[in-house]
């Protein structure tokens, strides 16, 4: 489906404060960029690099006073997800390099805690995607969606305890899970045509079958039309804003339209 | 200046042919792409990827009969060029690492060969920015500016014999007797505003004086508002469009023009 | 001073299991390998790669029963380390790209938990290199040195508040409270010459003054002639050692000694 | 087989020369470092980097005066290389991402020159490895190795007509032969046991069937027990020795021994 997906958002800083956007999806294996733009208000001088992930990255100094940012895309993206329930567990040594560092804890991926409740979750399942498809239904069934729970130091170990939170927590406990058992996870920020209540969202993708699959367990079907703007570890890699200073979010709109082709 | 840069390309194809382009420009240092748009026409499935000097390449089969691409973006550009005479010669050991690789010898760049002309141009210049100048400046007086004299196999060293050529020639030229002298140079290819006639087209820059310098042999004076596309050691690097297979080219249409802001 | 530094550990392992090793140091900034060696017994196929840090990894799978890795290094290291109480503060909007991923919180140091216990030790140290030297110290006389005391789960926070551990967590809590005043802050693993006991070792790097200087919490004074084998957010990237299953480490020996040339 | 290979060269320079060398094999996909030194006498700072392929670069300035570099491995090798003469060509639209750059034209492979003599020699053969098989034999009977009819300038075009010269002009007229019929092949320098006479060597690989096997137009059979130094696109990338300036080198001994394991 082609979509047209953006965000403005609204920030007021009092003294000039260091950013690090991740705003602007690429095409890559998909999705493909028909069209996009990005605007700062007031203008000021952006250098975009890319980090090792290969993420797009906007750094710039946000100015005292109101600032604004509108980021827009039209993406052509698949309709659906794929789903392979047969896809088996790789085995460590048979994992590309590469793929390798998603097997490791991070900041908010403890998974050398939660091997015992990994083992728990999956039972009988057979190793590889109906483990992860099994982790990800026990989260949609077992963790609450709330805004307002959860806070930027809320880790995995955190939700696995208050079963409460946000996408970012329902990820962030899928993938910690999933490492504990050594299946490589990681974290993917972007937009979801149709999601409720429209928001930027997160989700997982973990490596089975010699892929990446796709998972989030906010939702209760697989749903495509995704667009990806940035892959990472956890939070920590792959935050939309990361500012170093005093600066407020005062407003975002996010939105996600199908386009008649 | 804000500009707006785009190319309209016409292929015809008799059977299906794989071919990289590299057709969609980054934001970067010196540049900010506030919009672009990217349309094949008929419409294929494409994977991005980022070769090994940062460059987005489009990989994709063109399918055979008529097809069409499209690309466009509106970009904020400095108006003028730095210039500085007196920027001194890097000593190799002091270059960075990643800048070492400009100063070898290429497929179109034969520096190895043209050593003695380069000491001849450069004469008592002070070693540095002003050896460069004195490069271009010998390029801009001595070689012709005719298109269809040149083709894809001419080098520099055949450039320095047969003092005539393209965009593309001139520049080869310019980066062999620069590495010739131990000077890193890179090619860019990009859009330049007001070039005469309008095309897509091909300048290079010399690291000295500690960064990159843009020379421009094809152009009496120093001009700005460019906009960069792709950076490599000679023209097999950033060749727009690398077909691999008979593939014909009918026709390409150029446009940069400023925007009222 | 020219060192001989190596270790031999004896694993036992029950079942097939994979790892991966970095023993192996590499040539750079600051030290220079002159003679190394690096044998398992029994032999078994190893690849060799690099991860995206730059450091070496060997990725194998050990076999059941007793296994042992022989790794030992002839190395050319810095007497004294850098000391420089003026080197100031880098604005993050100053800092190179690559250094950046450096600020950001990891599994073991939760820089986002740490920020005000940071303000309370670094008092009114002009910011920069005398504020991770007044970090450095005041770990140094409040954190207590005892092996057992910390696993492989004790983070930056834990040791903030148990004010007790190995060189690992001395490490984790330097890098936690450098990133939470916005000072980059790295990990290193490898040799110190006449570290008491010996062992393989840990200390942390930070970025002021426009480089990255070395901080070593265990120690009371400054000391050189280190061997760095691997750089990392934490240790979860640098473990010397990280296995995927059950596998003993039984025995290490460490040895560091001078070379007389 | 196990191997102690090693060089010991003897330059000497009238001024401060800096240099790149690359010297130093690294553990890789089939062959595993066991033990390796690297000396240099006088003894003066070197940094050593990794460059865009991976290889290895030791860079340093050569004071004035005698210069003398030793450097040695033992290394566990292959007896033999992959021979798969049904290995199939891969379709452009199927390689690797990192693989592409190994079809473009370079410095000493004007493959873009090379199209017809490409398609005589292939004759029938079925596309992939019989393809580069049919190439190397073509070489093996047609070019004349003997020392001192080339130099550092000659390239595959040039010995296509000459039909003579070293291991570097095969490896050259091979690769550029192969990337011409839009099969990848990459430049391989290193040591191979039994070379006759002994000598630092140079052979290529070419990717078909999925990966890449090894090909040695100097060599009658098919002959394992090599060591890889350094992978490039031509010998541009790939030289030994890169100097800047001046130097002359006065002798080397190279050596390849079988080891008793």
């Amino acid at each position: 489906m082609r979509l047209d997906a953006g965000c403005q958002i609204f920030f007021e800083a009092t003294t000039p404060t260091p950013v690090v956007f991740m705003l602007r999806p690429r095409s890559g294996y998909g999705q493909w960029i028909i069209r996009e733009e990005y605007l700062l208000q007031p203008s000021v001088p952006v250098v975009e690099y890319t980090d090792s992930y290969g993420n797009l990255c906007q750094r710039l100094v946000v100015p005292p006073g109101s600032f604004q940012v509108h980021t827009a895309a039209m993406v052509e993206t698949a309709d659906t997800i794929d789903v392979d329930t047969t896809a088996s567990y790789v085995p460590v040594e048979q994992l590309p390099e590469q793929v390798l560092q998603f097997l490791l804890p991070s900041r908010y991926c403890e998974s050398d805690k939660l091997g015992s409740l990994a083992l728990d979750i999956v039972g009988e399942a057979t190793p590889g995607y109906a483990q992860v498809e099994a982790i990800r239904q026990w989260i949609q069934s077992n963790v609450t969606y709330e805004y307002g729970t959860s806070n930027a130091s809320t880790s995995a170990a955190d939700t696995a305890k208050s079963k409460i939170g946000v996408c970012r927590d329902f990820t962030h406990l899928g993938m910690a899970l999933c490492r504990s058992l050594n299946i490589p996870a990681r974290m993917v920020v972007g937009y979801l045509y149709q999601l409720e209540p429209m928001d930027l969202h997160a989700w997982f993708e973990a490596y089975v079958g010699d892929r990446w699959y796709t998972f989030d367990a906010t939702q209760v079907e697989p749903k495509g039309n995704r667009v990806t703007i940035a892959y990472g570890r956890d939070a920590a890699d792959v935050a939309l804003s990361t500012q170093f200073g005093a600066m407020q979010l005062l407003e975002m709109k996010v939105w996600v339209n199908a386009k008649s082709v």
